[in-house]
């Protein structure tokens, strides 16, 4: 038996915070008080989202454990803990978001299947680990690699839970193989997560974090990856995770039209003050929230109105310190992997009407409405915040 | 004097095709008939849209034509056009695209400056010649620099052309040194255009081709490239192609506060049938268009509404062939840079009301109202076309 294993019933799962708000128990999904996101730049691990599909997985003896390097490379590995420990570290501070973030607000247009998330669905972490390219390269494929010669060109992460959807099978998920071997795509296979070890639920003892892309790619209590021919076949990967046009339901859905979801688009959202808040006339509130894009784009412009949109005024953004202005300019030492957080302070008359609309580094912007982007798995929600 | 030279008058301009808009005599600024830019995925240099700052340069002698290589680099190179054709040659299939494409749109919701544009100020080239970080490793500078040890973090593209914006200087700008010794960002010092020498109007001798941005970034006649400390100085990075909310006009423009223009965003139009054509009842019409994202994104989608937006269509998509089905997949060989044609065939029954619109591979999806990204400058108008 393997020393990590993924239970099938929820015997074992570790404590959570009771400030979680729980949106599915068995398997453990949940999401902390929005106005908890903006308190700091860094996400505690207690209130970092929790996303699962089966029980957290159990390591019984840390020093039997390895990691299984293999598929299409011509030196596949094992690797202990002890091992992957002694390889270079590297830090990368990435938000991981969930693809099904503010799928309730798009299920209030018309229902969407899934589980229910609000504007929370979304952390930062500062992660520590061992870089892919680093284990690719000692796996012998080179860094900047499209294709391997035996016809590798896209590698695979294995876990070890057990998922209903997989038919008690393992998550599991790929990323294209250029981008596992291109070291400014700073994926990593993390160990610790804000300067301490990996806890279980966030995936002890190693799982894998793709910057910009949504978290459904990257896998927790990591068992193997594999350079394999073909994208991953897992359910996750193939009828999952995948956007279509608001015209395509479940009666008439073809899962193999479109790829699966990889970057996601620009998002923001208000975190406080708190939907239906009763502000004083004349008084002042301070507006706060979150943005970010996918893909390394840094975050431009963040627009918020307080008349439902008849105007707009731009809110002060940063990441470490309230007080530093944020650019993403190349030269400005930005996390381009982080969320941007923002904040501006208005003297309100009520009734307000409290719009946060962002701007990528791209020029990219978010639709206005959810109808133009509604779809039956209600992915990806990134319309205007009100 | 400089072999290669920028006149200060228009007595040696080109020839150019009689079917080109005009959009400015001098400097000449003109554009195709939307049509043709479906009749082909790769876009004749006839018609490739033309836009100048200044006369035309003019090469006197080639063989006294050296490219300088300078700045913070360990070795400083100035390297002749043979030398230059004697390194491993490149080729990448890249759309480059204006960023005030469809700036006249933009202004008919409120007036914004700058030469007046339809939809076809892009086009879809076959580009041949170095790679830039070939180029830049002969001087010194490795694969995958951030910074080099003496500051350098930038590289810089200076032309010879003379530009009343720069007070009769050089057109110039650059690109993070990252991205100039990344490999996979294709960029490109090219002298061949669609399997031709470049002719004058597209950057003869040698010009800059950076896939993905904004085609303002790609310099031609290009005298020298150097690495620097800063971002370019220059008019066009410094008080041009940048991207202002619409409550900025030109009386509270403060140019600093903006980073330069990059990237461009997911852009999609119709090109035929031509806006207000008679359909007889009941006809069958085929509507054809264009669409791309930037930074090397693909297009998921693109939608088509004959209602006025009430109903949508999926448009097939293709880039070489009309037959074949695009997909941005890795595993399929499209070409990341290059823009994505797409077409579909629909009976009409008048009044008809088309709207496109399309959605990149990081769902990022265009604005529906130009209102909504209004800018004093007229950029990056990717609104629903219709
Ligand atoms: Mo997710
Ligand atoms: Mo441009």
């Amino acid at each position: 038996m393997l020393p990590l294993r993924g239970p099938t019933n929820y015997d074992r799962e570790p404590p959570r915070h009771p400030s979680l708000t729980v949106n599915s128990k068995e398997p453990f999904n949940a999401e902390p008080p929005p106005c908890t996101l903006v308190a700091s730049f860094v996400t505690p691990e207690e209130i970092f989202y929790k996303r699962n599909h089966g029980p957290i997985p159990v390591l019984e003896d840390p020093s039997e454990y390895r990691l299984e390097v293999g598929g299409l490379v011509s030196k596949p590995l094992s690797l202990s803990l002890e091992k992957i420990r002694m390889l270079p570290k590297h830090t990368v501070v990435a938000t991981l978001q969930c693809a099904g973030n503010r799928r309730t607000q798009m299920s209030e247009t018309k229902h969407v299947k899934g589980v229910g998330w609000g504007v929370a669905a979304l952390g930062n972490g500062i992660w520590s680990g061992v870089c892919l390219y680093d284990i690719l390269e000692l796996a012998g494929i080179t860094q900047g690699t499209t294709a391997t010669l035996n016809g590798g060109k896209h590698v695979e992460f294995v876990s070890v839970d057990v998922c209903k959807e997989e038919n008690g099978g393992p998550y599991k998920a790929s990323v294209p193989l250029l981008q596992a071997t291109t070291p400014s795509a700073d994926i990593l296979l993390a160990y610790e997560m804000n300067g301490k070890e990996l806890n279980r639920d966030h995936g002890y003892p190693l799982r894998v974090v793709v910057p910009g892309v949504i978290g459904a790619r990257s896998v927790k209590w990591l068992r193997g990856i594999y350079v394999t021919a073909d994208e991953c076949q897992g359910f996750f990967m193939q009828r999952d995770y995948k956007m279509f046009p608001p015209s395509i339901d479940w009666h008439n859905v073809d899962w193999s039209s479109r790829r699966p979801l990889m970057d996601f688009p620009v998002q923001c959202a208000i975190c406080t003050p708190k939907e239906g808040a009763v502000h004083a006339l004349g008084s002042m509130v301070t507006i706060q929230g979150y943005a970010l894009s996918g893909g390394g784009r840094g975050i431009e412009r963040v627009d918020v109105s307080i008349d439902g949109g008849k105007t707009w005024l731009e809110a002060k953004r940063y990441q470490k310190q309230r007080g530093d202005l944020y650019s993403s300019d190349t030269d400005n030492d930005c996390e381009k992997w982080a969320w941007v957080l923002w904040e501006i302070t208005v003297q309100i008359y009520p009734p307000v009407d409290i719009i946060a609309k962002a701007v990528d580094s791209s020029a990219n912007t978010q639709p206005e409405k959810v109808k133009s982007i509604w779809n039956l798995r209600g992915v990806l929600n990134n319309s205007w915040h009100c």
